[in-house]
């Protein structure tokens, strides 16, 4: 048997097994795809190159819908070739971000638990072929997806044809970790019955109407590693911030030294921070959260964490090596679901999730903005950060103070684009310290901010907007001609500080 | 046996029956207060004016916690005697709205669901009083509410003390209508095991330490008939662009004849769209809401709503008394819930409503704003808008295209308060049309608004902004230093429209 053909162990379907550029032949203009990979982590690889080969030499539009941000440099191949119409719901690849904020095609932000239900609606255009990433496909015809499950089992579920790319690269160890569930239509629907973040409710892989399986190319490539950067001075010190905020949770009686199901943002901020728990006297702790970074397994290393729940597993290239050198010490303490189970309001409520992403910038009423640079320009995209924020117990989000060595303050008088409203914004972390907004109204939440977020180079600037706002009135006084000056003056002047700042 | 003792049922209870007056002794300075009402419907009365007039003679100030709005000039009546530290999570006082607005008092606005959620975990000041309006106390002790539930059964499990004010005023007939269930604290609960609109899965009152009542007051008087404001024109056209969207949803196999559950918001807009169903040709309706207006019940006669779930019953004078009457008549096909299990994100999410709520205002990309006029002036607050629109099937926002006869326009370059992000409104409605926004990128959302729900006075206007934003690229192209210029305009020239508009 040819190097390959072991992984499918239905051997019918070894008859479909063809080559990425045949397979990537099939695709029309116009087709719509939906593609494995969600944060770098199992996606779908050799068909997409083969795809963007063919856009070289014959006209060739698409719509790409993916679980998260793909690797392998897939969206910047996308975006170079010019084969998107329309992509959608996140990407984080700085190629395609240029293009898409120039306009060359249309990026849908949405958040990453709606784009399945969108499809069960029939409210997006329907999928021509699911390309889904696996490690293998069993007697019965289950895939085993690699390392994310991201939206690949409603693409399949959903989609007219389906592709699969098994991956030789990825370890077959990952078998037994998912755990798939296939969610009947809104109002057709029960409870879904997780309870606890290690709760499995469905088979350890995606079912297939075994007619819909149109080819089954071979690959041999790893994920493109997560690019972590290290804790620095200031994350540690929002770190500290954050387990502060939590020790005295702890001592209000409001939460027990194992805290509650964490979910972490994605991102070198959010890992460093979550990093920050190794030196914290919290315990057996669970993560409930979209992504497993490299922290989560640290965590879990020094016993910190015992569980873990994702739908994505994205590491560093070192961290990688580890992990799936030993997968079966980690394997019983994980669990892989669909990223509307990890990101679904009806469990991130139940279960009580503490929350942590990351915020470009937030304003003095604690309205954040996660997607958008001054306002216009798309960054990532919102991800699973309002999934969480809105239903989770405490909303949580982080970010630097300042950036670009102070031209840019993190706290602004007004945030030039909303994701997460002062509704849900429960703190908000720099390395200057925490500011704890629940129950608090407008007036008292400014204080907070200004107080305890703010970088001292532009305390005394945003006192002087919020006093000259308080003078106006109002539940949340703002001075709307000047709401946005800080943004404008970085436009015009390369810095949000005024000329000369009162302190000097 | 005096009048009024026949409803308390439990012998025992009856030596704690006292005067308001009395009640409202036992509360001190600094206290915080739960008081039954939502939407101006069973609210508790007698106390809450016997506090006001304690207040006349004694410095007194109090949190004020409720399910929503109150009725009989509660709000107005606090407001005015300054016996406001802190209100939450709702108002819709034009006397509290102003004092408010001037920092007499805090107000935080909050999503509906969410004030349960943070008695429960401790996060906010603990209740000293619960003070709730019923009915009667059955056998076994349990409060049977009146016409809203909203927060009181949780105000009563987590208050130092309860205090029962018994309306005879209130039909008795409501008894058996309510559906009442305890929520274990996040992470320690199960599945809401709802799964349609009729589902029961509780007690029929509120279950109370009986140590914890310490007085209980008769009242006789109605609740405040809502103020609802016939269809006109606009709103009947309004409710014919719903209609036609989703007449098209049915066409596309989307949707069925009987939609899927309706929810529909507070105020006279969003009863007249709904009463404007009453025209079409869907049927077998259903609806699950936070508040039951007028226009159900016309539904309900007419044989088009066939079941309606709520956590209050707030109707016209006229209304009232033709409801009441009848009660038998639609005491089956009604059940009433706590404001979290009307607002649960859970059932929300897994039934798939349809959620139709008023925006005050909506922007150029589908960004909403329900509550500050101007930005800064609080109307009422979310109440449950974004409870629904972030977890409902269909996200839909209402609003005439221009107020104060076209000095306003309702659709503007950037909303200075956002309440729902752009990643949660799917459909605008406006007399003018409807903009479906499901599935398309910012630069296509706006080609839809204009086109479909600006009012022609403002259409080029809208355009020229966009045009001139449109050159500075991006994903979600402003001109930031024009973006808030309607609104400085008309703080400045009292109207939206730049002098000479270009069409003259």
């Amino acid at each position: 048997m040819e190097k390959g053909y072991e992984r499918i162990h239905q051997p019918e379907l070894r008859n479909h097994v063809v080559s990425a550029e045949e397979a990537a032949s099939w695709i029309q203009d116009g087709m719509t795809l939906g593609l494995s990979g969600f944060t770098r982590a199992g996606d779908a690889k050799a068909i997409p190159f083969a795809l963007v080969d063919r856009a070289k030499t014959e006209p060739l539009k698409v719509n790409v819908y993916t679980g998260a941000s793909l690797g392998s440099d897939v969206d910047k191949l996308f975006a170079e070739a010019g084969i998107l119409n329309k992509r959608l719901p996140f990407q984080a690849d700085a190629t395609m971000r240029k293009k898409l904020n120039d306009g060359e095609f249309y990026f849908v932000d949405q958040h990453l638990s709606h784009t399945s239900e969108m499809l069960r609606q029939g409210t997006l255009d329907k999928i021509d072929y699911a390309i889904v990433e696996a490690i293998s496909i069993t007697e019965d015809g289950l895939i085993i997806p690699s390392t994310s499950i991201g939206n690949s089992a409603v693409f399949v579920e959903y989609a007219e044809n389906v592709l699969i790319e098994l991956n030789m690269a990825q370890p077959t160890s990952l078998e037994g970790v998912h755990d798939l569930f296939s969610l009947e239509k809104q109002g057709e629907r029960g409870p879904i019955n997780i309870t606890q973040p290690e709760d499995r409710i469905g088979e350890k892989g995606i079912r297939v109407d075994p007619a819909k399986i149109k080819g089954i190319v071979f690959t041999n490539q790893a994920d493109s590693p997560s690019p972590i950067v290290p804790p620095d001075e200031e994350t540690k010190q929002m770190a500290d911030h954050l387990i502060r905020f939590l020790e005295n949770e702890v001592e209000a009686g409001r939460l027990t030294k194992n805290l509650a199901p964490i979910q972490s943002g994605i991102g070198s901020i959010a890992n460093a921070v979550l990093h920050g728990l190794l030196d914290s006297d919290f315990e057996d702790l669970k993560v409930y959260s979209e992504v497993l970074q490299d922290a989560v397994f640290d965590l879990m290393d020094a016993g910190k964490v015992n569980f873990a729940s994702a739908c994505s597993i994205t590491l560093s290239e070192e961290k990688m090596k580890k992990v799936f050198a030993n997968f079966e010490e980690y394997k019983n303490r994980l669990v892989m679901r669909a990223q509307e189970i990890s990101n679904q309001p009806e469990l991130i409520r139940r279960m009580g999730l503490i929350s942590i992403n990351t915020a470009l910038e937030f304003d003095i009423y604690g309205n954040v903005n996660s997607t958008h640079v001054s306002g216009m320009k798309m960054m990532n995209g919102i991800g699973g950060s309002g999934d969480f924020a809105r239903n989770a117990r405490l909303g949580i989000f982080v970010t630097k103070s300042i950036a670009k060595n102070g031209d840019i303050s993190s706290v602004v008088p007004f945030v030039p684009h909303v994701d997460h409203t002062e509704h849900d914004v429960d703190v908000l972390v720099t390395e200057q310290g925490y500011a704890d907004l629940r129950g608090l109204a407008p007036r008292e939440r400014v204080e907070k901010i200004i107080d305890n977020c703010v970088h001292p180079m532009y305390k005394e600037q945003l006192r002087e907007y919020y006093e000259e706002a308080k003078m106006r009135g109002g539940q949340t006084p703002h001075v709307l001609e000047k709401a946005f000056s800080w943004h404008t003056r970085f436009a015009e002047e390369g810095t949000m500080l005024e000329k000369k700042p009162s302190y000097v």
